[in-house]
C-alpha cells in the first residue's frame, strides 16, 4: 500500500498517533514491513507491505485505525491519495560492497 | 516502481542529476508522473507511475539514466531498493473539503 500524503500545519496530535499506528500494524495479521519519509514541506509517502489484499482490507477496518483514518481526513491532511498495489519483482543494491 | 534508498554523506553532483532524472524520466513513453520524498536522516522514498512493464523497462535501460545508475551504485548509495508493482486500484482524500 502506497500512501502519500501532504500534512496540514501544526502537530495536533498526529505525531503520537503516527508511531501508534505504526506499532499497531506492526502486530497486525500479514505485516511484512513499513517504509515511511516525510519531507520538509510536509510532503509524505509510506509504503506498507502485507502478504495479501485481505490483510490490507482488514488493517483499513482496525477500530483504533478507523479513528485515526478520521482524523486524517479531519485535521492532519490537506491531500492524500492510496493505492494498493501487488509487488511483481523486487531487487537491493549495490551489488558489489 | 518503488525506489527507497539510504543515501552515503556528501552531494557529489547527486542533486543535479536527481533533477535531470526526473526532467529525462517526464519525456519517456509511458511515464505517468513522480512522486519523491527524502527526509532528514537520509532516507528517500521515490515513486514513479508509468504505463507498463515495458515503459519501465525502457526508462531502466535509457544511456542518460544508466549512467546515473552507475554513479548511485558507485558513489550516491549506500543501499537502495528497487520494487516493481502493479496498481491495483487507488482513491484520493479527503472526500469532504
Amino acid at each position: 500500500m502506497i500512501f502519500t500524503s501532504r500534512r496540514t500545519v501544526g502537530d495536533r496530535g498526529y505525531g503520537v498517533t503516527s508511531e501508534r499506528m505504526v506499532a499497531l500494524a506492526r502486530e497486525m495479521p500479514g505485516y511484512l514491513g513499513i517504509e515511511s519519509v516525510r519531507g520538509p514541506d510536509g510532503t509524505g509517502i509510506t509504503v506498507s507491505y502485507w502478504t495479501s489484499e485481505e490483510s490490507i482490507a482488514a488493517w483499513k477496518q482496525e477500530v483504533e485505525h478507523q479513528d485515526a483514518q478520521q482524523k486524517g481526513k479531519q485535521e492532519w491532511y490537506q491531500r492524500y491519495s492510496v493505492r494498493i498495489a501487488r509487488v511483481e519483482r523486487a531487487y537491493t543494491g549495490p551489488d558489489e560492497p
